[in-house]
C-alpha cells in the first residue's frame, strides 16, 4: 500500500465516488445543500449490501432480535421525554453586525463570512453570548402552522424502538434477553462540514435496542462491544485500523453505565465508527412516566415486574459504507501502470462479476450475453462489457471493487470454457460455464482480505 | 371466499396487524399522530419482501436500469423548478369562529371540530373563501430560520432522479432507453384520514423513469404498464380485483401524453395501486432551464442532442404490502373451526417456514432447534414454535401467512424424516431432514395462488 492517508487521500475518493457513480453531490445541478449527498447506481448498490449485511448479521440469523421500521415524525411528546427538545443542542453565537453563525465550541475553526479570511468577529461585529441550538429539524403537521403543530424529524431511530417496546411484547412473544432492531434515515441539522459523508445532515442508522434483565448488564455489553467490533473486520474492515475507546465516566450520559466506541482511523484522523451504550432502563422509564403506560416486563418465571436494562449498538450505514469504501481502496504498480482496486468484500461489492466477449465478433457477444442473463437469473449483479481492450475492461471493474471477472473467448465457442479471474491475486483460471455459479459461491465463501 | 370484504373487513385487517405485528399505530403510548403507523416484526419483513421482489424485478434481473439514492432534503429550488411549490397545494378553508380547517373539495364529509354531529360552519361560523395550502412539509435547514433557510421533505422520489441524471449518463455509461429506480421515503401533509396505510403523511415509495428517444413514448408506455400490472399478479393479487383506468384527456397534466393508473378493489372501493404516467421532456426541460446546466443526452450514432422522454411507473410500496395483505387475507371452515390464513406468495411471506417439536420431549425440541438453526443459515426466514397443540402452532403461522410448516416427531428421531405441511392446501407430506431445503426452494418456484 503505497497511497498514503491523508486529506488528499479524500480527494481520490470522493473524485472516484462521483466518476463511477458512488455518491454525488445532492443538488448538485442548483449548487448543492449544505451537508447531503446522493448515491449514484453503484453507491446504492453498495448501500444495499452493506444494510443486508448488518440485518442479515442482526436479524436474520439470530433467533433473538427482532425487526421494526417506526415512522420519521412521531409524536412531539417522544423528543420531549427523550430530552432531545430541552438537551439535544450545540452552543451557537451570532455576529451582530455580519449576522454570522457559528459554533461557540469550534470559533476557532470558523470563519468570518463577510471577510472570509479573518476570524468571527474580526469584521467589527460583537459577538453574542453562546446560546443552545437545538440540531433537531422542526416542521408542522396538519392543517394549522403553529406552535400546536410543530413536530420534529427524529434525530436518531431509537426512540421509535421504545415507543413500540410494549407493542413488539405483546405481538411477539419475546422476552428478554431479546432485541429489536431497525434499519431508517435519522436527520440532524449540521452546521459544520462532515468529511463527505460521514457526518451528513440525513443519514441511515442501523440501531439494535437489547432488552435484558439488569443482572446482565455487564455481559451483554461485553459482548456487543466484541460482536459488533468482529462484524467489520469479518466483512473486509482491516483490524489494525480498528480500535476500541471506552468512554471516561465525565463522557457518560447521567444514566448510562458504559459506552465504548468502535473507531477507525480515517484519513482524517480516528474517528466514531459505531457507538455501544448502556443505557440502563432510562428510555423505557421515561416514556412510561411520561405516557403513562406500564412499560415493565413481566416475567412469568419469577413473576416479577421490571422495567429491562439496555444495550444499544448504533451504527450509521453511510459511514460504514464510507469506511468499506476507504478500507478497501488500494493502488499499485501493475506492468509499469498504477492499478486503482477496491478490494471490497464480495458480500459488499455493488457488482459481484464482470462478462466480457474478447472481442466483439465470432458469436462472443452473444455468448457472454447468454452467460450474463444466466448470471442474472441467479440473482448475481453483473456487468455486461465489450469496449476496449480486456486489460482496461478489467481495471475498470478493479476499480469500482467487483471481486470477478468472466471472459468469452475461442475456447468458449469450442468448448464452453471461460476464463475466470480473481480480483486481488489477478489470478486466471479456466472452467466450465456449468460451474461458473458454483465457482464464485465458493470463492465468496473463501474469501480473505489480502495482505497489503 | 366467505367474507365480505367491506369497512369490517378493513377493522378485521388492521386489528390482525396490531395483534401480530404488522403495523402498529405510531407514537400509539401518546396517542398517536395522524395518518402515521410503524411497521411490526413481521410488518418490517413483509416490506422488506416487497421492496426486494420491486427491485429485483426492476434493476437486478434487467440490464437497462440502474438504481440511485437521493437525499429527502434537497435544495429548495428543486421544488420550484418541479412546480411544487406553487402548484402542490390542496384548497382549504377556515372556519373563522371555531378554527377548523377543512378541505374545499371535501367539505360535504368534514365535521365541525366543536360539534362533531355537524357540518363546517354549523358551530355558527363563517367560512373563509377556499385557500391554496401546500402539502410540501417545511423546515429550516442550517443556523439560520428565516426565509433563505426554508427547505421541503419531498412529497416524491422522482425529482431526485432528474437532479442526478447527467451524474448517471457520466457516470455508468447508459444510454435511451435506460431507466433510473429509487425506492425511499416521501412526505405530504395529508388533512384527510387515509384508509390505514393507503394514504400516509410518509410513505415508501418505488419509483422509475425510463429515459427514452421521444419516437419510442407509444411502445414502451405500452410496456410498462403491462409489466408493472403483471408484477401484481404475479406475486399472487388476484387479476379479478386489478383493472387498468387510463386518465381522460381532462385529468392530465399539461405535459402529460398518457397516465394509466393499477387499480386494486379495496374493501373501501377501487383506489391507485400504481400509476404509470408519460411524462415528455418536461421535467428535464425545466431542470434544465431552471440550472442553466444542459440535461440533454447526446446521441454518438445519429450525432443528436435531445432531452429523452420519460415513462414513470410509481408504485408506493406501503400500498403494496397493505394490497399483499388485505388480497392474501382467507376465513375458511376447517374441522368445525375457523381458519385464518394469508395466502402471501412465498416470496412475499414474512416468515418462510416454521419448524415445530410435536412434544416437548424425547430429544425433539433440541432437534426441532438444530433443524431451524440449519435453514436459518440458509438465510430462510423461519420461526421455531414449541407451544400448545400442534393444530394451535399451525394455526398461528397460517394466520401470518408461513407457506411452510415443518413438524419434527418420532420419525425424525428415528429415521431423520419429518413432516412438512403446506399452508394453502394444508397437505403434509414426509421427507429426509436433508431434503428440507430442496422441497422448500423448489415449493417456492411452483407456487400458484389457490383458487378460493
Amino acid at each position: 500500500m503505497s497511497q498514503t492517508k491523508d486529506t488528499s487521500f479524500m480527494d481520490t475518493i470522493v473524485s472516484l465516488c462521483k466518476r463511477r457513480g458512488f455518491v454525488f453531490q445532492a443538488s448538485e445541478i442548483y449548487g448543492g445543500i449544505g451537508n447531503t449527498y446522493d448515491y449514484g447506481p453503484l453507491g446504492v448498490e453498495l448501500k444495499r449490501r452493506v444494510k443486508e449485511a448488518w440485518w442479515t448479521r442482526m436479524v436474520t440469523l439470530r433467533d433473538d432480535i427482532v425487526g421494526l421500521d417506526s415512522a420519521i415524525i412521531q409524536n412531539p411528546k417522544t423528543w420531549e421525554t427523550s430530552g432531545h427538545v430541552s438537551g439535544f443542542t450545540d452552543p451557537m453565537v451570532d455576529c451582530k453586525k455580519c449576522k454570522g453563525r457559528f459554533r461557540a465550541d469550534k470559533i476557532e475553526d470558523a470563519r468570518c463570512p463577510e471577510r472570509p479570511s479573518k476570524k468571527p468577529g474580526e469584521c467589527g461585529g460583537e459577538l453574542t453570548e453562546a446560546r443552545a441550538f437545538n440540531l433537531m429539524f422542526k416542521t408542522h403537521v396538519g392543517a394549522a402552522e403553529d406552535s400546536s403543530s410543530i413536530a420534529y424529524l427524529r434525530p436518531e431511530t431509537a426512540q421509535g424502538i421504545f415507543l413500540n417496546f410494549k407493542n413488539v411484547l405483546e405481538s411477539s412473544r419475546v422476552k428478554p434477553p431479546f432485541g429489536i432492531a431497525q434499519i431508517g434515515k435519522s436527520f440532524r441539522n449540521e452546521i459544520t462540514p462532515g468529511n463527505f459523508v460521514f457526518r451528513t445532515r440525513e443519514f441511515e442508522q442501523a440501531e439494535m435496542e437489547f432488552f435484558i434483565p439488569p443482572a446482565q448488564n455487564e455481559q451483554w455489553y461485553k459482548h456487543w462491544v466484541a460482536e459488533r467490533a468482529s462484524w467489520y473486520s469479518d466483512f473486509g474492515i482491516d483490524p489494525a485500523k480498528l480500535r476500541l475507546r471506552e468512554h471516561a465516566a465525565d463522557e457518560l450520559a447521567h444514566y448510562s453505565t458504559g459506552c465504548t466506541d468502535v473507531e477507525y482511523e480515517y484519513p482524517f484522523g480516528w474517528g466514531e465508527l459505531e457507538g455501544i451504550a448502556c443505557r440502563t432502563d432510562f428510555d423505557l422509564k421515561r416514556h412510561s412516566e411520561a405516557s403513562g403506560k406500564d412499560l415493565r416486563y413481566f416475567d412469568q418465571e419469577t413473576k416479577e415486574k421490571y422495567f429491562p436494562w439496555v444495550i444499544e449498538p448504533a451504527a450509521g450505514i453511510d459511514r460504514a459504507a464510507l469506511t468499506f469504501l476507504i478500507d478497501a481502496y488500494d493502488e499499485e504498480e501493475v506492468e509499469g501502470e498504477k492499478r486503482v482496486v477496491l478490494h471490497f468484500h464480495p458480500e459488499i461489492a455493488p457488482i459481484t462479476v464482470g462478462i466480457f466477449p474478447l472481442v466483439k465478433k465470432e458469436g462472443m457477444p452473444e455468448k457472454a450475453a447468454e452467460i450474463e442473463r444466466m448470471l442474472r437469473t441467479s440473482r448475481l449483479r453483473t456487468y455486461y462489457d465489450e469496449s476496449a481492450a480486456i486489460g482496461r475492461r478489467y481495471r475498470r471493474q478493479d476499480e469500482i471493487g467487483t471481486p470477478f471477472c468472466v471472459t468469452v473467448d475461442g475456447d468458449t465457442m469450442k468448448d464452453d470454457v471461460v476464463t475466470i479471474r480473481h480480483r486481488d491475486t489477478m489470478v486466471q483460471e479456466k472452467l466450465k460455464v456449468a460451474e461458473i455459479e458454483g465457482w464464485i459461491a465458493n470463492a465468496m465463501r473463501s474469501w480473505k482480505r489480502p495482505a497489503r
